[in-house]
């Protein structure tokens, strides 16, 4: 049995682990849940899994909570913190959105929890000190993104120094097909609306950018150590190869399923065993076509970024990362166009005064700080455009 | 340094392994050829290889052989069993074609040897004797079969007892657009063109007919202990992907590449370790598309009788085996059609008592006799025709 510590378990990827849980109540308990500020579902989520301690971050909401004598209640990133090192964990789930899961994904390192990790921002952001960490403290850290648990899976038994290339698939998004001028006119809505994946509302705008991509990328990079010239992106709008693995020898491994994330959150969990899974299973004769091509990094320049950013290192992933979760969640509020995404970002890369080598708590105060000077940048504009 | 006999080593598959041997002298080592009528390649081999032995199935050809006082020459099956068993070997290559591949297997695992098996009829028609010997005798049995192969590697580091299902690609040969009418006027050229893979004349028909997906099924049933009901057939006429492990949580693993046999032989004879190949790496977005649909088993009834003679098992699958050669020879000498071959396949089937549990001997017995049967029946059928 593994007990694990969720951490935003109200979210795409939180719910969808407790799915699981109720699936194989033999195999796991759950000891530790968090949110943002959903307290209601999380209300019922401590009704149902009985955790022995919860954490909001929104601390006005702290109160709702207060209701079971048997479950500690904390709030902010203090109560983060506390329950992805809780005793009774031994499994943290980190599905936080953005930066904000840095430290506690750190933290559960430290105290030798396994992790696995739907928080894509930690690695891209930390990931030279998260990798040092989890090499440190000898624990599993699994992926939980479809495409990272597809190149883990590739790699099963083999030995990563033979492989000569990792691919990234990539839908390409609702906008794959769009030319420019109508990528200046797309509206919040359109953005939202993944062609193959449901998922959270930052990470479906990030899919849209490609700017996910570019991210994964980057979370290549640090979970397989591998060079960033080895690491291709394919646009593949079917989203039914997740990913794949070139060896050597010129043979290639691939991992395809359904766009399903029980199936990479499952494999997370129970690694290194497989169980039964009520996903539907691929057909690929019902499925017809697969088609791949190259993805077009002038019409979606965070892709490019996010390249530039890894090869050059130090603070500067920390900086797009960072930058992108302003412009995104501005995006989201239909304060700012598509198209703006990008050009913030770049600025904030372009105004960046890298540090090479950087500790956790440089990396936590170039986020916080480039957050403020994205927000600040983001309202002149608008002040401007008004 | 493995020390290699192969076993048909002038035909398409031995060649390729002797391209390979070429590539890599420090890592391999040719101790034993054979052929089965081409002395003059044989000759050259003798001279570049420097072999112990090698042996020609033909015995007319054996003094063409005889001028190298290093080297014995063997002739006759007798030969075949001698280079089978060499003591110098530790590894097998057999790129026989037919069931004369049969019993130099079995000799060689008898003898310790390794296997990298090409030849699938050895399979096909002596599974359960063939597959009992190789776990008696503790040897690794490594399938040189791009489909074969390409399961091997998604096993890689797996459970088979998790894999719920195997999927076969198959190209569909060249007919798989074909109406019942355009398959009755087909030619011998015709069916020799195959679109996507290069090889030797009898496998190239059994692609056509799909008789070769059919033992491919058989073989898969005996290598990797597998049901016939978790053995599917997918139609993908880009032979990219050549096959595909589903687990049980629905996440499926695929081995990818380029039609190029020297994958699946160098990945033989260098398992477990993975070795830079001369091929050319698999690029996705050139390729473009990949299709896939279900086989049609009423156009291509020899699928469907492979299926069913494994199933029943028993001497049936020799005996599919035994008349499929005939017939397929005999349509290489133009002297029946096409769609005669499946015809009389069934008659073999449908005439046949079956023996439940053969040995060896019972099985080279059936081989023997399906075939003079098999010739009888089309001699009378071509004398009635004519």
């Amino acid at each position: 049995m593994k007990y694990l510590s969720i951490l935003g378990s109200t979210g795409s990827i939180g719910t969808q682990t407790l799915e699981i849980v109720r699936q194989f109540p033999n195999e796991f308990k759950v000891v530790g849940l968090t949110s943002n500020k959903n307290s209601d579902l999380l209300l019922k989520q401590i009704k149902e899994f009985k955790p022995k301690a919860v954490a909001i971050m929104d601390s006005s909401k702290k109160d709702d909570l207060l209701n079971f004598s048997n479950c500690q209640v904390y709030s902010g990133m203090e109560g983060l913190k506390k329950i992805a090192a809780l005793d009774e964990a031994d499994t943290v789930v980190n599905s936080l959105v953005g930066s904000v899961g840095i430290e506690p994904t750190y933290h559960a390192i430290k105290h030798k929890k396994n992790i696995a990790l739907a928080n894509k921002e930690t690695l891209v952001a930390a990931g030279s000190v998260i990798i040092d960490e989890v090499k440190r403290n000898n624990i599993n850290l699994m992926p939980i993104d479809s495409e990272h648990s597809a190149i883990f899976q590739c790699l099963n038994g083999e030995n990563i120094n033979e492989a000569k290339k990792i691919t990234i698939t990539c839908s390409g998004g609702p906008f794959k097909n769009y030319a420019k001028e109508q990528l200046e006119k797309v509206t919040l809505q359109d953005a939202l609306k993944h062609p193959t994946w449901s998922m959270g509302p930052k990470i479906t705008i990030d899919s849209a950018t490609l700017m996910n991509k570019g991210f994964e990328v980057i979370e290549a990079h640090w979970l397989y150590g591998i060079d960033y010239e080895k690491i291709k992106v394919v646009i593949h709008p079917q989203s039914i190869v997740h990913s794949l693995v070139e060896f050597q020898d010129n043979s290639v491994i691939a991992q395809l399923g359904l766009p399903d994330m029980k199936i990479p959150i499952q494999y997370s969990l129970f690694y290194p065993k497989r169980f039964t899974s009520n996903s539907e299973p691929l057909d690929l004769a019902k499925i017809k076509l697969l088609e791949f091509r190259e993805p077009n990094f002038e019409m979606f320049p965070c892709l490019k970024y996010a390249y530039e950013a890894g090869r050059i290192g130090g603070t500067l992933p920390a900086v797009i990362n960072a930058a992108n979760e302003i412009a995104v969640y501005t995006f989201l509020e239909s304060k700012i166009r598509f198209l703006d995404i990008p050009k913030i970002i770049r600025k904030m890369m372009d105004g960046h005064k890298l540090i090479k080598n950087p500790s956790l708590n440089d990396i936590l105060d170039i986020d916080r700080k480039t957050k403020e000077e994205t927000k600040r940048i983001i309202e002149e504009e608008i002040t401007v455009r008004n």
